[in-house]
């Protein structure tokens, strides 16, 4: 019984010490943050994330609305009243909105499309028709065509081979796709690379829709006429105003001239809704669809061309819109030229509740409560810039904007950037920067998730547990670090990341209050509170989580960098390319010889038509011996560096100020000026948006959409430009050792 | 250039020497043999399957139906026009038919189900209303209840274990329940042993109806209202009449009383249509559905229970009813005692064009030939018997009940039944016995696929290769064989295989022509000869396959029975059943620890309620070593007599009787006379369906489904009962070695 007693009373002082340490403070900096921490805790209120949303969702706010400027002026005025040094920054940029919207079905039983959600009388604001944006596609096309329609699947590259395969082509035809699968804008631009002449995306109810549950106002999943509005700008060339690349949309900015902006839609594009896809689907001829194509509406799906033709006829406003960026900044006390860059973007489709404002609203009570500690006698070493952006929804307009506008400060002084965009019950989501992750890690260990009492981290563990494949279970079993995903496109962290090489971050909480009012005029204050965080418990989780992070790195002795996390994350990447090219050669090979061997021509019903497939290029050997030594390289210096770590936060102020200077500049070696093959705006050399997938991440972009897209010279290439980046980074972390090294003597 | 030329010429030699060998035949016995089959491929006309069709599904011709008996003297009338020895078999059998049918819908929305498929213009014999048995399941009871419903998806076991954790009971309750996932029968009677009172089952769209393609009569599959009758009778238990298990229910048979057949089910059935499903899915409360259970009507399915209650009344006539077995002997030349079956059953559900006539009429193809060629001087050495089953449909009612009138007989004369049940268009299908794997090989390696050209063989390993994902593709590469699947249920080989003993056969091609009017009024003349094998090609294709087979069981100098292909088979069965333990052990292990670390708990979504799997019992190391030792010495003795088995030919008449009889008993050594647990009927160790799968088949059945349902002790005494069992049959290879080998000098 005694030696037990010892043991407890051990594992309990252990963890008190434990739970003192945080990442990158010496003890006694620990122990005030955390009771600092403690305070931020109990001043949070659920209440004033209901009363801001109530007044952020009470009409629609999108970019150039009243609302919108008034929802700005509204946030300007919390944050000024709370301490900070505020300012509105204001671009133009141009943001078509629609003049005439017109889908019909002509021939033997013609269709007018309704193109409309009705208001409902159990959602208040859904009757706002007047304000509200309807259902079109931001940078679509002006158009007016007629043509037999096709249906596509998703409407990606694969679909498209598939079509071949089956003789039919696109070359004229209007196209429908399914949302889902890649981001939207993807869906025209791959259309149109096949000779499309006009694009329909809808939601299918298998993906969005009766499907997954009751639909609004029962549930809260998309009805019959809930539409997706959202942005085909083709962003994964580059995001932000379509006039002015790489330059802040000033008012004075020199502009490109509308028709040679390359990032705008070169046919006209609609999403409808599903009742409105139904008789369009309906006039499809032609072969049945394959049965992964399939989706949930009551019809045999068909490829077509339809037997009538479709008319869409598009025509926008093209006008300069002026954005409204809300700025606050809380100067540092020690460091006031190292920046906590914390955004989330106001602007919404409609009235925008969950996405964005329910993350918004967690933001402005992070910035509260820290604005009250402050004048309670809080320091920040570190200077925090608390961001509201404007036109996210169209093309992430005002962080891209202001990000291209300050682009020499920021490379300077940014050390970071957290982003959130929207909120939902659930478990923690995080992705990011892998120099991040187990400072992210700690943090998740720190907030207890309102629904079960447990750390965040420990629901996430068992969230990811219970729903893996054995395989999977096998490998995490004990394991419950929190892997940050790697961030493609999506929200507002692009233009700091991807352009300016800064080390970002994404939160939120999901899984379990899902809906299906995205971008619609049903995601509303009566569908949140009702659907998917009612009392808004993951907001204040929300709060809780980018607070803590925001703090901590504002005060941090020693910036909470881990090169090791980072080396072993890009060395997995690297395997994986391997892994890939090794695979695509195998299967190439397999492929080619079933061809050859004519086991296509053979297993194929000769009624139906079907082509069989075309031979491939083999998959050549890739030298990836360059890339590789550099990662060797790299695994010993960040092991090293991360030995001596803690020794940083015992050096002199000046010594930790350099030491500081190289840790948040690293990410910037990672940007190479150059940028991505055929998009130069996109910079960062480890994380960026599919070119044909979107928002879907690639990792080591430029090698792998080489492998993936057979460029096998490009991917070659591309393994030197990374081997090179690596070496340079390298080079800084070799820097940082030489800070931290006691000096031999 | 000399020497390549040589080893051409040596190459094509070669393959006319091997193109010239059968199994078991000596070399001139071969070629005449191969002659003959060109004169029989020759003769095959598929007019004369038009014609037969025509007539056989002119009328319903279920049993006891006018059109039935017409049928069976039709055919009996054909058979001796062509020569052959022919009977009636007539038995008497418990065959229930309906005499009211109602379901409706109460409440504020009632519905009354329709619960008739109309006649259509497109489809000539579809209007012949007062002939066809309605919509039904035979052999659900007598009821007439009135509860809420509950969806229970598929209704087997697994799907109960869910509606548990989400709370949902079935006790007092009408279940309605998704067809596919299990054979029919299975979901009443677990439906059953869970409490409820009544089931529904009906064909969601998703399955068989409008998703797969266009719908009957503009396409070929399932219209909105059409029906899939069937049998629910617990045939795992065993098949055949309910009053008289194991016996011939012949005219004076001693029969069980109704209420102690246990094979008939406890509560009400009924098949319904999508359409009629439609407005009680709709009624349905409760949770929605897990994402696995959803079909594809335009609703949100719910598990329920419904708001308003259903009420189900189904009475039926309880008469025997007359059973017309034709049989056709055509008596062998020189072993007149050993009978080669070949069988496919006459009845249908209503007009049965493709389930069973399109079977029937290759079969009927196939007598005719064989005694044309025989009035020739064709000569067969064994007794070829010919049958045309009854009562298939209600419960393999004709084949079971002449199998065990005969079991004496068969026991003693039958070398093989090859049974067919239907065919279709695309590729060839085989299962049975695994001694006849290498036989079968080569006679797809003779039948050359009548829309490519190529053999049979041939197609279908390009099918296979082009569907397979890659690890299979992998394991197949360049390996043709035609792995015969496992016998469990479905058609008539059961009363055969599973409880005397004869190596079986299942022979059909499909794929290609796919359709829904399964068991229903338009599986019809017009829809058959529409899409399933217009021109009748694949008719006459299974002709030659299934022709041949049988004819070269017939003249064979040696049967051609291969033990190495058994015992490989066998051996690769105990293996996936020790993987079965050992992954249920890790499994149990994982999940157990996952429930006691309390990460259910913490995964779920509180505002659901569903609660937390329970711990299972660990799974014991089951000692398989017997069995293994078994299998080995199998395995020593199979090799030895296949090395051997090419001396059979050249021996004296005497010993090659000898010989073949030790080869055509040997199936009868796997037989198990107590039969395996809870269903003595079914005596076959190695191959028998599911208890709760129905169809499925489960291989090594004792031991298997003791491990699946947690029965350790009873897998155990499997696992000795098949090592004795296996015991058995090695010591026949070794009496049938002993004949073959040359004697010690």
């Amino acid at each position: 019984m005694r030696r037990l007693q010892f043991v407890l009373v051990l594992v309990l002082a252990t963890t008190i010490i434990n739970a003192q340490k945080i990442m990158g403070f010496n003890e006694a900096n620990a122990k005030s943050q955390l009771d600092w921490e403690k305070q931020y805790d109990a001043q949070l209120n659920a209440k004033n994330l209901d009363t801001w949303m109530q007044f952020l969702t009470s009409h629609p706010h999108h970019v150039g609305s009243p609302q919108g400027k008034a929802n700005a002026e509204y946030m300007v005025n919390l944050f000024r009243s709370w301490g900070y040094q505020t300012e509105i920054a204001e671009y133009q940029v141009l943001f078509p909105t629609p003049k005439t919207r017109t889908l019909e079905l002509l021939g033997a039983k013609p269709y007018k499309a309704k193109l409309e959600e009705p208001g409902l009388k159990e959602d208040k604001t859904s009757g706002q028709k007047s304000e509200q944006l309807p259902p079109y596609n931001a940078y679509s096309a002006d158009g007016d065509v007629t043509a037999e329609l096709v249906f596509v699947n998703r409407g990606i590259p694969a679909d498209y081979e598939e079509l071949e395969r089956m003789g039919i082509s696109v070359k004229g035809k209007i196209v429908i796709a399914k949302y889902g699968g890649s981001w939207r804008g993807i869906k025209p631009k791959v259309a149109y690379e096949h000779g499309a002449i006009g694009c329909l995306i809808y939601s299918d109810p298998a993906d969005d829709g009766y499907s997954a549950g009751d639909v609004y106002p029962e549930g809260p999943y998309r009805p019959k006429d809930g539409v997706q509005r959202g942005s085909v700008m083709d962003m994964p060339v580059y995001p932000g105003d379509p006039l002015t690349p790489g330059i802040g949309a000033t008012k004075d900015a020199k502009r490109l001239d509308r028709k040679d902006a390359i990032t705008i839609m070169k046919i006209p594009v609609l999403p409808i809704s599903y009742e409105d896809a139904l008789p369009l689907l309906q006039s499809l001829g032609g072969a049945v669809v394959p049965a992964a194509w399939r989706g949930n509406l009551p019809i045999t799906y068909h490829v077509g061309p339809s037997k009538d033709k479709v008319h869409l006829n598009l025509q926008f406003n093209w006008d300069l819109k002026p954005l409204y960026d809300v700025i606050a900044k809380l100067p540092g006390t020690e460091l006031p030229d190292e920046w906590i860059i914390r955004g989330n973007h106001h602007d919404g489709w409609v009235n925008g509740a969950e996405d964005p404002i329910s993350g918004m609203v967690a933001e402005l009570e992070e910035a509260r409560v820290v604005g009250e500690m402050v004048k309670k006698g809080f320091k920040l070493k570190r200077t925090l810039v608390y961001c509201a952006w404007d036109g996210e929804e169209p093309a992430l307009l005002g962080s891209t904007e202001w990000a291209e506008d300050h682009q020499e400060e920021l490379k300077k002084k940014a050390v970071a950037y957290i982003n959130s965009d929207g909120n939902s019950r659930g478990f923690i989501g995080a992705g990011g920067s892998h120099t991040l992750e187990p400072f992210f890690n700690e943090i998740a260990d720190a907030v207890i998730d309102p629904q079960t009492g447990v750390t965040i981290k420990e629901r996430r563990y068992a969230s990811n547990m219970v729903n893996a494949d054995k395989a999977a279970r096998a490998k995490m079993m004990g394991n419950k670090n929190i892997k940050l995903s790697a961030l493609g496109a999506g929200s507002d962290w692009s233009g700091f990341l991807q352009f300016l090489g800064i080390a970002s971050l994404n939160l939120g909480f999901g899984g379990e209050g899902n809906g299906g009012q995205y971008h619609s005029i049903y995601d509303s204050y009566d569908y949140f509170t009702r659907f998917i965080d009612p009392g808004f418990q993951y907001g204040v989780a929300l709060s809780k989580t980018a607070g803590r992070t925001t703090m901590r790195l504002a005060n941090a002795d020693v910036l909470p960098i881990d090169f090791s996390s980072f080396q072993k994350t890009v060395a997995d990447y690297v395997s994986e390319l391997k892994t890939l090219a090794d695979n695509m050669r195998a299967e190439t090979e397999t492929e080619n010889r079933l061809i050859n061997d004519k086991l296509y021509d053979l297993a194929k019903d000769p009624k139906k038509g079907v082509q069989s497939p075309k031979p491939k290029d083999v998959v050549p050997y890739l030298n990836f011996s360059d890339l590789e030594n550099q990662m060797a390289e790299l695994k010993t210096n960040a092991e090293e560096f991360q030995k001596l770590y803690a020794n940083g936060t015992q050096l002199s102020p000046e010594k930790r100020k350099e030491l500081n200077t190289v840790l948040f500049q690293v990410e910037r070696a990672l940007i190479n000026e150059k940028g991505l093959p055929r998009r130069s705006w996109y910079k960062h050399q480890i994380y960026a948006p599919g070119f044909y997938t979107g928002y879907g991440v690639k990792t080591l972009p430029g090698i792998r959409e080489g492998i993936e897209e057979r460029h096998w010279k490009e991917a070659q290439d591309n393994i030197e430009i990374v081997a090179k980046t690596i070496e340079v980074y390298t080079n800084e972390v070799k820097q940082a050792t030489s800070i931290v090294k006691p000096k031999a003597f």
